[in-house]
């Protein structure tokens, strides 16, 4: 009796009792993974959109901090005791490294944007949410993004409890006309659509780039159409071609874009520091007006108070040490993704390219090749390729809410040697040629994530042509 | 025409369509006392609650991040490019010094908690949120916390859109009584009461800790009425006495305590690391039973991925170099905020000591006294203490969502020196007895908060005695 007293009071909770996002796919589907990757630790991975982790030194790390103090001490003229509480202490919400940020983007991007439009967030992760929280009023709200895309701005939608209305990707990115069809048909129904997230360069996982007079479009039709553009440029910067298409942001006369910049790619992933350009202005408040980055700046606070300014600290010496220039800070790295997305591209051509059926796209940078198949891609698929071939890639479906992608991959080519990349695609290339001999029959006995069978055979909405 | 146009499509954003927590009265008046502290630099600051930085020293952090890469090379046995690894990439999303909180749990507080159900947060703040949202299922829920509380639990919930039902608060903390009453009225409303917030130990803002049957007592109710306890223990450790009452979670049989842990006092404000300790199971997945701090992970994941390795490497070096004992790493400040406390004490019994209706309760740590006054203390009375006496304190209606506490004021003694705390205390008397000179009357024409004349002469609901 005692006992059983005991194991009644025991706290527990039931899942259903829980937010919803825990049970959403896209939570389910990146632990799988995750758990993938755990279990077979050898496998080469073209599933990991990590940065290239081969130039890393701790030294640099104490090498930036000291440079980030000198700056307070001869730039801004700070003592010793202040400059010890600059990075010991609460900090100002928006952070301690505006100033940089603002720098940086007028150096390497021709953005002009005041510091104080800048809010540094714990990675860009943080800034995606601030963003949907405060757009998210009521029921009402929604935002558009293309599909298939990076899970980190589901997540971000979920915890905001923010609809997310997919857009179709044509071959070079987010197709307008659709934009425009889907915008049309969900203010008939009655939402209120507040913005567009796009990734013009390199998306990921697509890995394509919006051309030019697209980019000019998008600008017209969010200013026509009274859009916000939440534009990530996690990529864009690691772009070895001479010229680099202009950011939307640099191209925007009408306060339409929030820039969503990351330095998980361009500093290290391990600083945890993003930041969001949000210089629009907020009217209606009784103390008059504000920008939306103070608004960010406001939920910020009650979320994680500020951003460690011991890591912003880091990322500000790196950036000075490079005269505020993530390209010449980058070019080592740079060099490496060209080569090895050259690598890749390359040894698909010469493994696959007479096979029917097997295409992939062709980015010019980035991270990212997405690979089409006469067969389905799945979780099932996923082991299979881990336990017996000793390979890993991310299958699509898992950037299309499990609603498509149904025989596509994604390759991420970012981390690897160039010996690994050869023995990896030389295992890629057998499973492929092993399922090309078996037809498209599945497995009997495998595990078969729900729904793999849909629009199996049938034209695939939305694909990546 | 052309200008007009451009005038029209420029982004503006209306402050009713952004989220409601950007209105709530709690954002808006932490904006304030901060322009008010902004304002008036020079003036002696009893408001802020930060940590005392008269130790701080930027060598530490140096030396902080080589014990913690020692450990990870002695005690982990991990090569140069593996601890570079650690500190620069993406990281396990519950962080990576879980063993060490765990540790120092275990030898400054003998709670046995297993670093599975450890969550490493960007500060205590992020781990409020994610608790919050995970308990958010539908427009049910709701927690209970004591009123006063602290605003940054009151932002989170905001942020969470989860209801924070207010409990009294009694000279010893939580009014024991009330929080049934208050949960039992909760639950014939329809109510889903997920869980109780509690600060035991020198609660912030009224500084004082829960007597040992209270705290047995919350727990059996916490098993009665199957309810969650959310336990805050920023402050507990700062404890000069002999005997520290036990924590929640250290008493805790039935796994009711959620227990929420802070580096900001105890390391720095300047890493943001906190952390949760949450073991208990979660039913009803498809996969298994998981623990509540597998779902605050999965939260976590879509909203600051993890939390910065390096901050984290500078905690966790500093619990290193203490054997993993944060009362043995603070032995100084603890010395620091008992003089303080003692000072503060005794100088206002010095100065206000026979006036009538001046009165103040009498922690025995912490950061904070609560000042009880006959007149009325809002943004008004702090402006004009800024500006003409150059002293800072806060006013406590901003603890009890200007509902309570118009005759009361906080005041936080931890950052201040003995010369500043005399200066500071003879500025406040000055200010104390000119107003009672004045009666309790208003200055005409100056600033004049809303509502503050609301409940002023009356008995004041849920003040601390």
């Amino acid at each position: 009796m005692e006992i059983l007293q005991t194991e009644i009071a025991v706290a527990e909770l039931h899942a259903a009792t829980l937010h919803a996002s825990l049970a959403d796919v896209s939570m389910e589907s990146m632990n799988l993974l995750n758990q993938v990757a755990d279990t077979y630790p050898d496998a080469i991975s073209f599933a990991a959109g990590r940065p290239y982790e081969g130039f890393y030194d701790v030294a640099q790390i104490h090498e930036h901090l000291q440079v980030f103090c000198d700056h307070l001490r001869s730039r801004r003229g700070l003592g010793e005791a202040e400059i010890a509480r600059t990075l010991f202490q609460y900090g100002a919400t928006k952070g301690i490294i505006g100033d940089l940020v603002a720098r940086s983007l007028a150096v390497d991007e021709g953005i002009d944007a005041d510091p104080s439009s800048v809010v540094v967030t714990v990675g860009c992760q943080e800034a995606m949410f601030l963003l949907l929280r405060a757009l998210r009023a009521d029921d009402r709200d929604a935002v558009l993004a293309p599909s298939p895309t990076y899970v980190g701005l589901t997540g971000a939608a979920l915890l905001a409890d923010m609809p997310v209305l997919p857009v179709r990707t044509a071959a070079h990115g987010i197709d307008l006309d659709d934009l425009l069809r889907r915008l049309r048909t969900a203010r008939a129904e009655g939402k209120r659509v507040r913005a567009c997230y796009v990734t013009p360069d390199f998306a990921n996982p697509v890995g394509v780039s919006l051309p030019l007079a697209d980019r000019h479009r998008l600008l017209d039709i969010a200013a026509g159409e009274d859009l916000l553009l939440l534009e990530d440029n996690a990529y864009g910067l690691l772009n070895s071609a001479a010229d680099r298409p202009p950011t939307l942001k640099s191209l925007d006369r009408h306060r339409r874009v929030v820039y969503l910049g990351s330095f998980a790619k361009t500093g290290m992933p391990g600083a945890r520091v993003g930041y969001v350009v949000a210089d629009q202005r907020v009217t209606g408040h009784g103390g008059g007006d504000v920008l939306l980055a103070d608004e960010l700046s406001k939920l910020k606070s009650m979320l994680t108070v500020n951003t460690s300014p011991i890591a912003q600290a880091v990322i500000g010496g790196k950036l000075l040490a490079h005269d505020c220039s993530l390209v010449a800070a980058n070019r080592q790295e740079t060099e490496v993704y060209r080569r090895n997305l050259r690598q890749v591209l390359d040894g698909l051509e010469q493994r696959l390219g007479d096979r029917a059926g097997v295409t992939w796209n062709a980015p010019t940078g980035g991270f990212f090749i997405v690979l089409t198949v006469p067969f389905t891609v799945d979780d099932a698929l996923l082991q299979h390729a881990a336990r017996h071939h000793g390979v890993l890639f991310t299958p699509m479906r898992h950037f299309y809410g499990a609603s498509a992608g149904f025989r596509q991959l994604r390759l991420s080519i970012s981390t690897l040697t160039s010996d690994r990349i050869e023995q990896g695609l030389d295992r890629l290339a057998a499973l492929i040629e092993e399922r090309l001999d078996e037809g498209t029959g599945e497995r009997p006995g495998e595990f078969e994530a729900p729904g793999a069978q849909e629009g199996a055979g049938e034209p695939l909405p939305g694909e990546v042509a």
